[in-house]
């Protein structure tokens, strides 16, 4: 059913994952097991934290990993590959573990949010795929999380589609909106494909097309008795759309009964003309009519609007949520973290840069998510070694990674392994979620963090810290370097 | 070959065009002739043109359009739409006429890029396909262009594939990033299949997998001794990475006479390290290594770097090209401008707003780029009705849409229309440019535009003028409306 899967995707890679794939595999290193954390390093918006999105994506495409005869032609035509590099591709598939932080978990930065361990060739062939559909998703997710948040428990409907870099952008994006808190969207095929509540009514065109506005309401409430939502301003939203839309509900819906219909603006002084048209729609007796708005609309808009009294019953946001506008890039990044020596043992690796964030954590590693048993409330972020555990017991002395003196001590809490296992052996351990299930877990998640986390201006930094190993590890592989 | 084409996108509809359609054939008006434009309202960045592109997936969407059983199966199962409506769209094909810009084409706000003349629900429901590509293949190729004029003539490469906002978004976005002038792309797939050259060498984890940084670098040269372009700031540029490359070089190519090599640097100050990097690299003899940058970069990033005379080759740029990041929303809208009569007259319809700006202009049009003969410069565009001519053995006078008075006479010029046939009653009429050749008519309509135009602060605002005929027509509608 879903036609993006059906797409071969294993192409989608930097040209240089196969250059060194065929060198990888020409220095004796083919085999060689190698661990890679995705990760990122600021939220966007400045916010507190993001929301985890693109995991089912991801699933898809591992599972469907393969290079077909043309694809093997086409490498072929390059003239850089060997014989037995590309004969070795025939017959790829992939055989590693990959651990990942389900969807809709709150995520913060420099924690493995996909953690991958395999044969060195097949985990740099999947970096562009992984890093793509985890920061397209999870971009989107967070920023529909935000929106949703503005709006305050009014609905929030995805309407970006037309504005959407290309047609994955549409569809995925809609999905990940969904999880961020949406009700639902315009694009048809993410309903089809994903199960994304699709929706929708009337365009100005339908308005024109008619000799009169009424005319063209009035037809509507007759088709579409049940589902009478009215684009009022096509022409004066108070002098025409609104009375036209009032006329064509008294006359079509309420000898019917029914008391179900709305209106919907997308231009003009929207705190102004929902507060009038909420008055005209009231003295008229459809006190039962919603109030849609849409017009370039974000979760500062949204707060303003609501600040200024707005009537709305019903956000659609396009443009600004589709592409996440504001800051419209998820910088998640997967680097090397540690290879396995001939032995089997785990060699941690760290890349260094002049810039200082850029400095990795190196080791193959595991993050705990600390919760206070009291509140339930989300404290810290805890990573550690792979093979270190969490005694609830016992109390947890976290310390800040850049400075260490500021230390905090945790007693009655409850330590939960953030990310789960995916694959094993190149072989699918996870239970996909359905997505109605991924938007309800986002929303309980997004209720264990603190509401000074979740504000817009200045949110306090959620702790994000190393175990007392891991901290060791990296400091001696710094100096090592100097 | 193209796997995007292999997918059925007919479902990428906003819901509201379906509803709407059902709607158009409820109420008799399924074979009504409508007329929609598709146009922008403001240029990226605050720049003075934009790129059109996108046409080709327009028109491999026009071609593929049908609803499958699995379609219908969905619809009906909406509970909206009559049985009548579902038969109908079993044998939907689209049979009406386009004419578009062709891609590669400098354009301006209010002219009609792409005009579409079908009947009403075939015209409604291509509406969000058509945006979408278009909206998003211009807006990449609009950046594109600005980034590739900032680099002065060395070669800008696009990288971004792993920021990109989906799948699509990766692929058609490399072809829009060549069309707008990038010399090729890091994604494999979108040269299997569209034919952007793409390629590359390294990321840091090669270097992080051998022992050494020169170890790593070796080794590459010995498998790609003619493609050897080495990441030098996985530990420290100029202390480790650049003496490393250029001890790999000495010991490896210098041997087998290659002199065609490169160093790449992805952090640090671009500046001084270039610079820095580019004298120790002289002096060791390897005047011919080429030096190729990345780190977020745009626009402005690169015009800054030159200024401070960073030594630079190649600018491979990333997620502020793929994303458009500075401004990542192309608004292209679509409006219905006229309607045929029972009799086939054309009527024309506005939508008003509260919005002056979103006010439309109205009826079936066609535009003229006026080119200076002795120039060959583009001076304005015009708006005409679609059965005006422009006479070039007369003076034409252009006159500002917003201040009448103002008015300019050309007289040597060549009026050249701006939108050529693409399908006439549903066939393709249209022969598809190769991908080099709309690079290369892209960079020759650029020139045509005069520096004014093209600089990045305040532009010059071209002219795009209505003719005297549609500009009364335009107003009678305004007052009959008001």
């Amino acid at each position: 059913m879903d036609s993006q899967q059906k797409l071969n995707m294993t192409m989608l890679c930097d040209f240089y994952e196969l250059t060194m794939g065929n060198g990888y595999f020409q220095s004796g290193m083919r085999e060689r097991m190698t661990y890679y954390d995705a990760f990122f390093r600021r939220i966007p918006d400045q916010g507190g934290f993001a929301i985890c999105a693109g995991l089912e994506r991801l699933i898809d495409y591992i599972e469907n990993l393969h290079f077909t005869d043309e694809d093997i032609a086409y490498l072929q035509s390059k003239k850089l590959f060997s014989q037995e590099f590309l004969d070795y591709l025939r017959e790829f598939r992939f055989t590693g573990d990959i651990w990942a932080v389900p969807e809709g978990t709150p995520v913060f930065p420099r924690e493995p949010v996909v953690t991958v361990r395999a044969p060195a060739i097949q985990a740099q062939l999947i970096e562009t795929f992984l890093l793509l559909t985890m920061n397209h998703q999870s971009l989107i997710a967070t920023k529909a999380n935000r929106i949703v948040r503005a709006a305050q428990g009014r609905t929030v409907l995805e309407f970006g589609s037309r504005r959407a870099q290309g047609t994955d952008a549409a569809i995925t994006g809609a999905r990940a909106a969904y999880i961020g808190g949406c009700a639902g969207t315009a694009c048809t095929i993410s309903d089809q494909l994903y199960g994304v509540p699709a929706g929708g009514t009337m365009a100005h065109a339908w308005v024109q097309m008619f000799d009169s506005e009424y005319d063209a309401f009035k037809t509507y409430c007759e088709i579409y008795p049940t589902n009478a939502t009215l684009l009022v301003d096509t022409y004066n939203t108070l002098h025409s759309g609104i009375p036209n839309a009032i006329r064509a509900f008294n006359e079509v819906l309420r000898p019917r009964g029914i008391t179900k219909c709305g209106i919907r603006l997308d231009s003009g002084d929207i705190a102004y003309l929902t507060q009038a048209g909420r008055k005209m729609l009231d003295e008229a007796g459809w006190q039962s009519c919603q109030i849609s708005v849409s017009n370039s609309l974000d979760e500062y808009l949204i707060q303003d609007l609501l600040l200024q009294g707005a009537q709305v019953d019903m956000f659609g946001v396009g443009e600004r949520m589709i592409t996440a506008s504001s800051q419209p890039v998820f910088g998640g990044v997967y680097k090397l973290c540690a290879i396995e020596d001939q032995q089997g043992e785990i060699i941690p690796k760290i890349k260094i840069s002049e810039n200082v964030e850029k400095i990795t954590i190196p080791h193959f590693k595991k993050v705990y998510r600390i919760f206070d048993r009291a509140t339930g409330k989300a404290e810290a972020d805890y990573i550690t070694l792979y093979n270190e555990t969490v005694d609830p017991s016992q109390p947890l002395e976290l310390f800040d990674p850049n400075a260490t003196w500021k230390r905090k001590t945790y007693t009655d809490f409850v330590a939960r392994p953030l990310q789960v296992p995916i694959f094993q052996g190149g072989r699918l351990v996870y239970r996909r979620p359905a997505l109605p299930e991924i938007q309800r877990y986002c929303r309980q998640q997004v209720d264990t963090l603190w509401d000074e986390v979740k504000r817009f201006e200045n949110p306090h930094i959620y702790y994000v810290d190393l175990s007392e190993k891991l901290w060791d590890i990296r400091q001696t592989l710094l100096h090592q370097r100097r």
